[in-house]
């Protein structure tokens, strides 16, 4: 931490800063400037937020971290990738690209073995489905609870493509476990710590979307959640972030992307089809997102968009899937990646 | 619904959409345009989220939805403001601006006692005190619990001021329930829908916070999640939005005020220690929430913001809070209400 | 500045941004942290923009600045705040709150006649009007230009009410300082420094709108734009920032107010009609911006705003605006100053 | 335009829409819903914009617009893509990529003689550096005006490089226009409508950076004042809108790629330098635009960006220039484009 004094601090003022230093555990070295004092706060740096509330001292004009406040996310601790083994066949991390595709929602056994086929022919390695989906509405369709966890199961043994899917309540989550191959928690939960903590808990890994208004570091320090709770297994999904942008319904920040490879050893994934909420953008940011370092992606593929109960207007039909997973490939070779 | 179809839409095309608004359950009625032709759907409005599919069918440009989706939380169900009771002493809604105030966490029995005789003293009529605390960091304090709890009610107990805090979990919502007089609903929680539910199963006033990056159409849906589980007890919380602006913590967003006293009967209180985050912001901002037509205010009052465990930098000391409450006084008297 | 280096930094990399740092004219002092080292560069902070570069430098993990880089506008070189003579009766910054209230565009001589005396029968000292218009489509009303200019001067010379209208081209500005008694810069030129600096070359007040998205730091180095040129009656406009609600035009960031106070020795004003974008929630607003500490307001009154050539869902008519005015007269009292 | 009427509109307010409507020279449709109206008003487009004064009048609801109010730029009124020519040797909008790469400021005669000569080397189309900057700060070095764009003529004599270059003022836009073969309106001018009309009256391809908080609808906007002026050589170019996230200086908005694609006809192209900040992030932005439909790319290059006088952090060495550039060539087949 770097406390700068104001302009016209007063020698008292300055005195009583050093001594909370001292009295928080960190040693003060203070710059003499031109124009005012500025203090160096050293020590360990784990507990330093609690320096944060000197800024409410006499004298103080602000307190400006220095460090980021997460560790075991961070490459500082860990500098090669990590790798995330999903199944036998998939792992996320590593030269190949794992797309994530299906249905925003499991409707009917049909809908989502169906789709499960559909994508697995096109090359998707993981099958994605909500069972129970956090709507803004209550008077939206809520998902189909255990039944949808079941079809997610089922589809599975018929294609034995893994599954991702939703988890949104701490005292569920376990049964989520019992049929997923990977937790994912939404955007709307990202700092839902209760949640992050249980299933920190679990063996399973954790697909985090980033909250619709989370800093990367705040993403990170979600991630950490997980992470301290035992579970490493953590993989990061950008999914658009909240701006005053309405011609798509989240801006998709790819920029995400290379910042995070830099921050963090965790794989990194993106959902164009939230990211963007049309269908026409998707295939372009599903190139964009590989071209920009992207370990994976998450796509909404529906057999009948237009009678989707939810998130109609962003899925892709199978044959456009099939066609964008074409065109992936090629870029991704461009990228030195596999898919 | 108003659905915009493109400027060349083929005759198929519009047939098509016809047909799928009726197989919806709704009746089109066709303007035709100079450029292009704009179909209303007609019917029940509860269930038209499903017509927001129709933007995937070829030919159609956008869909734009006419009415609002939440129905409880409306004026146009209920005209008169909704008055909300909190103890025989206490009802917020009416003429009477009601403040809030007491630390961020509760950390020890002098402190949440020495608050709560500072704050009644100083006219406050509610206190306030965080024992499971959401914090961003998992490293940091996250409150006493129910040993929180349990000093609360003692604090309770001393000076009869009914209290509000936290709950950031279903699994702990009934032992918090157990305690408070009203229950918060935290920023980060707004759209955490399992909790929301739990809070409208239970019989105590919500206090719900407004998400950080939430339009005020969430922010009404998150109440109807509540209010749809039979709890109609809810009282909204403006405490600043995520913009680019970082000279203050969050941006408040005071317009929301007079923006929610036209769609809401349900009251309105701002927080503008959360709102800033810069105890100097605090006393000024809470002057002109309540100009704006706010219903009460949530004031974070630390007796020594430079010791405290979160939040310090935005905590007044109990002078100066006290100072606060005669000035707002007078703004009260002025914009017709009483404190 | 700090310059924060790597964790791994190498001795070699630090004694290259200490060689740096003292090339470009500033003195570096270490602090040798326990994972990382920190540099401060001490010396004139004025040029000290060019030490960011130092961020590109292997090694380096950022570069925090710690001064603000403006000076003129800044209270720490004026510390009592700043009156701005307007004309012989009004002057903003002191006791008494000025409102600035008229039509957005002048669009005939009886409609800014009839304008003028409606407000300074309600008690606006000063007459607001839009000569030259600055709009998002060439296709709309681009104002009346001298035509209009000539017609707010006949209004002045029937009310003895002060004109201010707004400057959007360097070309014309003198022009309109012919007939002005303040200038405007609109939010959409508060970048625009070829016309900051030509009205800071010119002898009349200026009235500086906030940008759409600037930060209070970059609003205030606008402001000394315009007083480096030598012109020190700056005016700052809080005009509503962009976010992502959509519930209002702007969001109007009140609490820009007492951040500025803090920061400036500037007056400041709020305008909440382009803040809100909506007659409904202007005179909530009003309300808040004073009891927050604005010195003024800015208010579009229109005689029949449904006919208004611009902005007529935010305009007041005559009636409504006279009585706000009688209630913004009691928050005033309320707050300490006179209206 | 649709005007949606509140629930409980009376037939008088009613009939004065319906009545407003026709004054207007517009056709009124009326729909009748179930809980309330909705009205259609039909006519020509363009003139539009008056009908949003609507939202004034009693029993009104909201003034809903259906159509963009763009018209040159538009694709429905061309739908082929446009090429804009620079050169003998460059075009803008076809199967090549056109790369613009360059200092932010134009320094000395090596300085930009040497950056010509390694962007040439590397495959870059045109030279780009500033002789007149847009500066948030009056202290900061403002370019070398004349001076610069005399050694930006230089260079392209050296290396037959056509120059973009930035406009700051109507008042020297035909000076830059002598030297300059593309006219840029920076991210702060591009809604200072006084100049985008006076570039528009130029016989000059003109490069417009979308504005820090523009829409894309508003960025389209400022394209069609320079179209409606003449001038349809207009090519967009997205460099970053402001958002709340700082791990970037600004969030580069890919997505508006191929939402540009689908409203107009005009090329496209990113700007990852300024939109990034940081030279970690460029080339996989970079790979990443173009992998999303970018018809070009602007990208500053330094030769030694510790040196540089504005934007060192986030300018690449020509070294690594060059290296990106060899990658862009792999995805840029990948995407069916060529460089």
């Amino acid at each position: 931490m770097i406390i700068v004094m104001k302009a016209g601090a007063e020698k008292k003022e300055k005195n009583e800063v050093l001594k909370r230093i001292r009295e928080l555990g960190y040693k003060p070295h203070v710059i003499h400037g031109t124009t005012r004092d500025v203090i160096g706060a050293i020590g360990d740096e784990r507990g330093k937020l609690v320096l944060q509330s000197i800024e409410s001292m006499p004298g103080v004009e602000s307190v400006v971290p220095i460090l980021q406040p997460y560790k075991l996310a961070s490459k500082e601790v860990k500098k090669e990738p990590s790798l995330v083994r999903i199944s036998a066949a998939v792992t996320i991390g590593g030269r190949e690209i794992v797309v994530m595709a299906g249905p925003c929602s499991v409707e009917s056994e049909s809908q989502i073995i169906d789709s499960a086929i559909a994508v697995k022919e096109a090359g998707a390695q993981v099958l994605r489905g909500g069972a129970f989906k956090p709507r803004t509405s209550p008077y939206s369709f809520q998902g189909l609870e255990e039944e949808g966890l079941k079809l997610l199961a089922k589809a599975r043994e018929i294609t034995g493509l893994p599954i991702v899917t939703e988890v949104v309540n701490p005292e569920t989550a376990e049964l989520v476990a019992e049929y997923a191959d990977i937790l994912q928690i939404g955007a709307r939960n990202a700092q839902n710590f209760a949640l992050l903590k249980k299933v920190g808990q679990l063996d399973r890994p954790v697909l985090l979307k980033r909250g619709m208004s989370m800093t990367i570091q705040e993403f990170l320090m979600s991630a950490e959640y997980v992470m301290s709770e035992g579970n490493q297994r953590v993989i990061l999904c950008e999914r658009g972030i909240r701006t005053f942008e309405t011609a798509t319904r989240n801006t998709l920040d790819l920029s995400a992307i290379p910042v995070l490879k830099e921050k963090t050893h965790l794989p990194v994934i993106a959902d164009p089809s939230h990211g963007t909420g049309n269908h026409l953008y998707v295939a372009p940011m599903a190139y964009a997102a590989v071209a920009a370092g992207a370990d994976g992606l998450m796509i909404e593929v529906h057999p009948d968009p237009e009678r989707a109960s939810s998130d109609g207007p962003q899925s892709l039909k199978p044959a456009k899937f099939a066609a964008m997973m074409a065109k992936l490939r090629l870029i991704a070779a461009a990228a030195e990646r596999s898919l």
